[in-house]
């Protein structure tokens, strides 16, 4: 299984997940500042990676700390000034990219397990406190994914065709995979015929990345133009639509990668269920609605170069929205590792929220 | 107002489509196989310039008869060569793309004059009535799309923002354009804010050709990844969607650029009215419905690969269909030159067959 964030003697490595598949290379970071760049780049995507790699980025910046303010004098001022280190590292963490809520979720729980271990025992000991919420938060992430992958596999019924959007795979989690988790543990299950992957304008993640990641297990794999969904659906082609979620609101309604409302509206008209699969940490119960999900939008040349070469013509305008909001009558099931919800979600979310 | 389609003494110029707007170069046709592989290549696209294109690439072919079998023996034998020559160039100009019915609509149309004049006065005789007949398919059509400018215009409610896909616009017609026909006639009338083009992948028409295209005529254009169309429609931002056509049947089932169909869906659940701007020689009355309309499929590396570059992971599949069928329930009005259609289409078309 490919591992796209790798940690090993105080370096965090992120697979460059803008490169591939045409190359393997990884980016490191030392400190929190190349992490929250890294984040920012999309070197690594995905809201459980991005949470995961947020968390690595703080325990970076607890070592930093560690270096800058560990030196035995714990005197009040200087836990303060580590303290006050931290919390800024934090804020620039989750400032880099703003639709995940994973990102905040996770730098949020190593910061406040710091913080704590800061007060009581200095800024060394609170480094490798810090490291340690950082691994937890990985490895728990990769069995919340098998625990989602088990859930949502009894939802594919054997013989389908499912479609993805974007990348919801090991390359945007811990391991293993939120929707590609759900059909990995389909596939082996003999569920899954084939999968239909969206190339997932303008980042090509499903092109670059889901292709990639399924032809490295050996799932058979067809990549389309993200606009010809809705023609494949009417060929009666797709049994269910399988994403990944950035954030989800109390009522059940999803951010995700832009194009996933378009196919939840096209699932709708061809009555074809639309799943989206995602760990407990992509919940904000904070926003009643998706109405109040800040959308990222991003460069206008994401739209207008391919490759750093134009593709439009020089002075043309685009507007990039990162991420789409699907409210929640649309969606069939939320897939979490503590159970699957069925609409009406709004009332049953709470029967996994713990 | 850029012409895609020039001749010149004996000369077919193509503006090349598949380098702009990085490049603005004509591809020259001095027979009729050169005219089909531009055609087949995408040199020129769009069904009424692929039409003109095959009307001329037929006049191509009448002079070339009239080289070979124009010496003044106009002997039986020597005529039924010469016809048989024209027939075996029609079908090759025909068999170039499958879907846009103007492309056999304009090539039968200057065969039957090539063959008539032919029949009675020589192969010398046919090459100068092809070519008048091919220049008449050019000017006609733009008198069409003028026509097919107002008609639709009317239906653009002043402060409008307009979502095309594609490029129907002076590039894949004789001038003018058909669905940017009705745009440019709405701006002119000041109905038009702003017009929002789908980049449309994965051959980039609306980056490369519309953007461009309006831009050159000073019309405000944002462009969108494909599968940004539903978010923006959810955020209430189009007022109208108008596109072009390939083919019609006589139910009103339209077949356009893969993507069109899931812009029809996104309009029916948005209650967003869906335009389609087409003239009557797009329509095939031969047809009952949209299912017998052949889809072309286009070449995997399409998707694959990105100017030349590869994007997905070597040993990829893709699925490529180049258009898709709008049934013409989710059609809010054809606009012809003879007249708007609106629904039931079936019934009402009947209006407009003259």
């Amino acid at each position: 299984m490919v591992q796209a964030i790798k940690w090993d003697q105080g370096v965090l490595s992120l697979l460059d997940q803008r490169v591939l598949p045409q190359e393997v290379k990884y980016i490191t970071c030392t400190d929190y500042k190349q992490t929250a760049k890294a984040i920012k780049d999309m070197v690594v995507r995905g809201a459980p990676a991005i949470g995961i790699s947020g968390g690595y980025g703080l325990a970076l910046a607890a070592s930093e700390a560690a270096d800058k303010f560990g030196s035995g004098n714990d005197s009040p001022e200087i836990l303060a000034a580590a303290e006050q280190f931290l919390r800024e590292a934090a804020s620039v963490l989750v400032s880099a990219r703003p639709t995940a809520v994973n990102l905040p979720w996770a730098v949020e729980r190593v910061l406040k397990k710091a913080v704590s271990a800061l007060r009581h025992g200095g800024a060394s000991g609170a480094a490798e406190v810090a490291l340690a919420e950082a691994r937890s938060i990985e490895l728990e992430d990769i069995e919340v994914n098998r625990r989602i992958g088990v859930n949502g596999a009894a939802l594919i019924k054997p013989g389908s065709n499912v479609m993805t959007h974007c990348n919801a795979g090991a390359l945007a989690t811990g391991g293993w995979g939120t929707a590609l988790g759900v059909i990995r543990q389909a596939w082996s299950d003999n569920r899954v015929l084939m999968v239909y992957a969206n190339e997932t304008r303008p980042f090509l993640q499903g092109a670059r990345l889901t292709a990639w990641e399924l032809m490295q297990d050996g799932i058979p794999v067809t990549l389309l133009a993200d606009s010809a969904a809705g023609y494949v659906m009417s060929l009666g082609r797709i049994d269910a639509v399988v994403v990944g979620a950035d954030r989800i609101a109390a009522n059940g309604d999803v951010a995700n990668k832009i194009g996933t409302y378009t196919l939840a509206c096209l699932c709708k008209l061809h009555n074809i269920p639309f799943y989206v699969a995602a760990p407990m940490s992509t919940f904000d119960l904070s926003l009643a609605t998706g109405r109040e999900i800040q959308i990222e939008e991003r460069s206008e040349t994401e739209i207008l170069e391919f490759m750093g070469k134009p593709v439009a013509p020089a002075g043309a305008r685009a507007f990039n929205p990162s991420f789409d909001i699907t409210p929640a009558e649309l969606i069939s099931a939320i897939i979490t590792e503590n159970g699957t919800v069925f609409p009406p979600l709004d009332k049953n979310l709470a029967s996994v929220v713990k």
